[in-house]
């Protein structure tokens, strides 16, 4: 049985294990107030291109995005989200817990635009009985969306001009981030999220790691505190180090072709993807949605997903019509190209 | 440099390094509901002599607590904690970011008594004003303690037996359970730690694993819906076989000596802790405290202080009086038996 | 200027003030320890038809819905409302202050349905990744709704009927209760809200009080220290028997025509209402949603509104077409016949 | 029976209900945006001697420290307050359900002393550790204090320096405000309050009102968004005025002796405990604290106490030694010359 099921079916990079065997005896200091965290820190900087940033190393997505919006709203303040974003489905209310409502904003294909941001704080503020409602107190993207969609530079490069003018913090939510950035169509670099953002995240844990998400803090008056915050959410790792020496390996570049390691893993995902994508395609099948990224959303029948579940796990979504189904298939850095191979040929078969 | 600051410096058993890698790449399902997690509960609950608990894999102490402790308490009740419990001091509020007060009870040697747990609680519903105060709802100690003591089992019962009286769940923290278990003068097992709690965890990250703590609910009432509040805790991990193996290879017997290896761990660390202590006694220094475990507490002068930071690392907690300082060395499953032959040559010539 | 702003423009029946005035140096407990709440309770109960139900006194609505709706739900566990509910929308999110999600169905005219809270909890509990979202663990509904329509006793029952299935409680924020129960075509008395809900609140700020709203729980697992919870909402009033002494009033018979103060009072209200919505459409006015209680909603011109803002207090809510919009007149309790009286008078003018 | 019981025993000053009656049928907007509200604002600053200073009307004394500290703190900050402070023994919690830890320390006399706080904060950021505890957010004190002593204005200017020295704000809990000032020795005035926090309020509930506390802000960082948060804790009266119009008539000048009513009501409620002090000090009773203000604290033995029940009412607080009992004999504005008198014959009997 091959999975396609999901980006975290296995385990990390081999140079990852490698290295945390290699350093296992090094002591160090606790809390990820040690080197390998230090020179992680550096080598993430140094990718974004921002020299003054704050980087944190967090363990899960969950965790990190109630962790960065907790640090930034006051009480009255919401998180404006669009309603299929990850903070307003899928992390059983950790925002809600820590007292904020995620203002849900109807998007299409998983995206919020700068007019739906602007228009929604904007109203606010214009209401003569906003007291009474959640003032909207930042903007929440995924890149890449839940829907695999990505931002363009000049629609991020809008949102972060509303958020601006409207002093409301522009937080991207990177747990797929690199499967968004080596996206063919994309035109939005490490740079551009780290200038067009308030703070952001770079997830580990879907692109090459055990596990293991790094929060980039742009925007000076976001910093202050974050770690005690950190703590407050059960989101600081004893032996940080783990973290610092994922994203060192990570973060360096890679001895083969020179490239950083995460942004090659991230590229292996959705090359794999994008063969699966054109096999369906070529195979006459109706592709679902507008993903460019390492999720394809694939309509299929009943006896079609019978037969490829014999051989493959993905996952069947819903119901479109009769005896229509939308199914994921979902490939990672470590999708072999021998078992899509085997999808591929078998995806012939069935059409 | 030789470091005695924590027990947290290194990595992970080699077993466990070794187990990640040769499991690397199998394809699993996320969120711990894969067969290490499955298998590593079925060894924790046999080695607690429980058929029936549930076992949970979380990644870190804080989080564990407040997890547990949010599970369980309705809004208007608190956690009994001895006034030195992590809890009290070193979460930065994580309970109270719950939305629960710690009723803190001023203990001795970090613990409290059964007495003291039933004054609070037999106090507070005596008052016609309870309803204006926090309400007594579960009672949490640390084993072993902060400070490095450990509970008798006649301690434990009692405790447990005023629990049950009210009907108040008893929580042990177990983040160092290990090396408490594996003291010498202790008379409790891992199955009187089962019998003797409603909830208790195992901690991994102190005791051989990277990361990882094992919570196992042994009372029907408080196993429901458990894993919604991990998630919204951000306490389920992704890829929940990184901790299903770590526990696999911690509960499993060791090769050479057919003990379960997490003891092996714990018992080393005792082991050179109590190498430590005596070489401090033999050389007249003065202990403090009651420690029977991996961290021990001596008085040293400034001289003496200066004289071994050369060469090791260690806490200096307090001054307790002119030129004596309160200090802690402590021990791991990590540390190496020839640098504390180092250290203990070395006091006896600052003594 | 007469005002049809809303229904708290006024202070209290006059019957409340002179009790308040009677009773003022009389000596009673405090925290709704008192005869007067004891009393109150009493008169409730009876006018509910239920023996054995819980009667609470509190402050004013908000305080009230979080009080109730924290009471009852866990931490990973939200309230199913209507998008338009009060809790969704103009509490300034306490609801999620609180922890809690607010599931928002949307609804038509104010009401959800049986059947989207049937598809609602069943379709979380078939999901497979149900833990990785919020639980629904209660139902809200508002009687009459903020758009001032009613549901009817079959729609009520069919609600309680998939409530009682799921063991989800349904909880009836009664702010305008009043109101909803004296509409003419409202075939819902009290005693069907207690019999058909699990609490509900009874609300007196709206309906004939200075402040005030009785919590009314008729489902016993949900008594369980309440009052801890209201104490620490800040909803336990010290003097609490200025809110028992305003109940009693109001759930006393009145004396001229034997009815029970509050529905008089509520009545009066409705028939104003009536007045109004009729001389709109006797003039030809296009009236909007099926309000049936006092808030009427109707469409007006520019010109018709500035002329009619000449004497009177409205709320224009926003535009619907080109020189339209919606607007709401309000009546109380306290609206003077005369004043109606006058606005007909002008109604008739400007059309 | 007549009781000595608390301060809320009563309803409010006559002057108080006549108003309510006058202008019971004005129509006024809602949420405290009417003409009382402000008429009262201006009154109260004129009063404090700050013509910039925010003023918020609340409703009681639980919820208005709930709704001001939960406005100041981030959330890894904790308030520091005596241990005795109501908000850490007698709201049930109210600081915690808003996610911050109070920080007790354990003062003389109800009152904590400038060192005090200054070493807790001072201590905290040099601890190398901090990020692991709460972090200190601001002070808390009350006056007068739970147990009736109050501070001098050395003691609150030395308060207030430490606070403005660490940038941490001072808040001043009023409940009782009045008795504070209108005790004898006190050498502290409604200015020097207003000059010597930042933030505090002036309790009506216990000093002649039905209910109402009235906030303010000083401090312009800390008024930002104030209403919001209001609203999210229930805080905001839908009839506003009646909070108004109640502090416009405590804030206007008596007329018979030109004194702020609210004073004249403290001044009485202190001249009755007084004599009643002096009642049990000529009778030789031992006093048990330092009360100056309308809480007296008294030991008594059983007969005494069985005695005195008989015709009044008062709290036993709790045994100090064999057959002694303290007692607490609490007055206020509306205690009863002649009662009084009837209480101090009594006094001159039993003993």
């Amino acid at each position: 049985m091959v999975y396609f099921e999901c980006d975290y079916t296995e385990g990390a990079l081999p140079e990852i294990l490698q290295r945390l065997h290699d350093t296992n005896f090094e002591q160090t200091l606790g809390y990820g107030e040690d080197e390998h965290c230090a020179r992680a820190a550096q080598l993430i900087k140094s990718a974004c291109g921002v020299s003054d940033a704050d980087v944190h190393f967090l363990v899960g997505g969950t965790q990190t995005n109630s962790t960065v919006i907790n640090s930034i709203l006051r009480p009255h303040q919401g998180v404006i989200a669009c309603s299929s974003g990850h903070i307003n489905v899928h992390e059983t209310g950790a925002i809600e817990a820590c007292g904020h409502k995620v203002l849900a904003v109807c998007g299409e294909d998983g995206k919020i635009t700068a007019a739906q941001a602007d228009d929604m704080i904007s109203g606010h503020f214009a209401d003569p009985t906003a007291e009474h409602m959640v003032q909207p107190g930042m903007v929440y993207i995924s890149f890449p969306t839940e829907t695999g969609t990505i931002y363009s530079k000049a629609e991020l490069a809008a949102i972060k001009q509303v958020c601006g003018r409207h002093g409301v913090p522009l937080f991207i939510d990177g747990a797929r981030l690199g499967y968004g950035l080596m996206a063919e169509s994309c035109d939005v670099t490490l740079h551009d999220i780290a200038e067009l953002s308030d703070v952001f995240y770079i997830g580990g844990t879907k692109v090459g790691a055990l596990f293991g998400e790094a929060v980039v803090i742009t925007n000076n008056n976001l910093k202050k505190d974050f770690r005690y915050i950190m703590k407050q959410h059960g989101a600081m790792l004893a032996k940080g180090r783990i973290l610092g020496i994922q994203f060192e390996v990570l973060f360096e570049k890679d001895e083969d072709n020179g490239n950083i390691r995460y942004f090659n893993a991230a590229k292996h995902g959705i090359d794999q993807a994008m063969r699966i994508r054109e096999a369906f395609k070529s195979a006459g099948a109706e592709m679902s949605g507008k993903s460019v990224t390492n999720q394809q959303f694939v309509i299929l029948n009943e006896k079609q997903i019978n037969k490829l579940s014999e051989k493959y796990g993905f996952e069947v979504w819903e119901s479109v019509k009769e005896n229509s189904y939308l199914c994921r298939f979902c490939t990672s850095w470590a999708s072999k190209a021998e078992n899509v191979d085997k999808l591929i040929a078998d995806i012939k078969i069935i059409f």
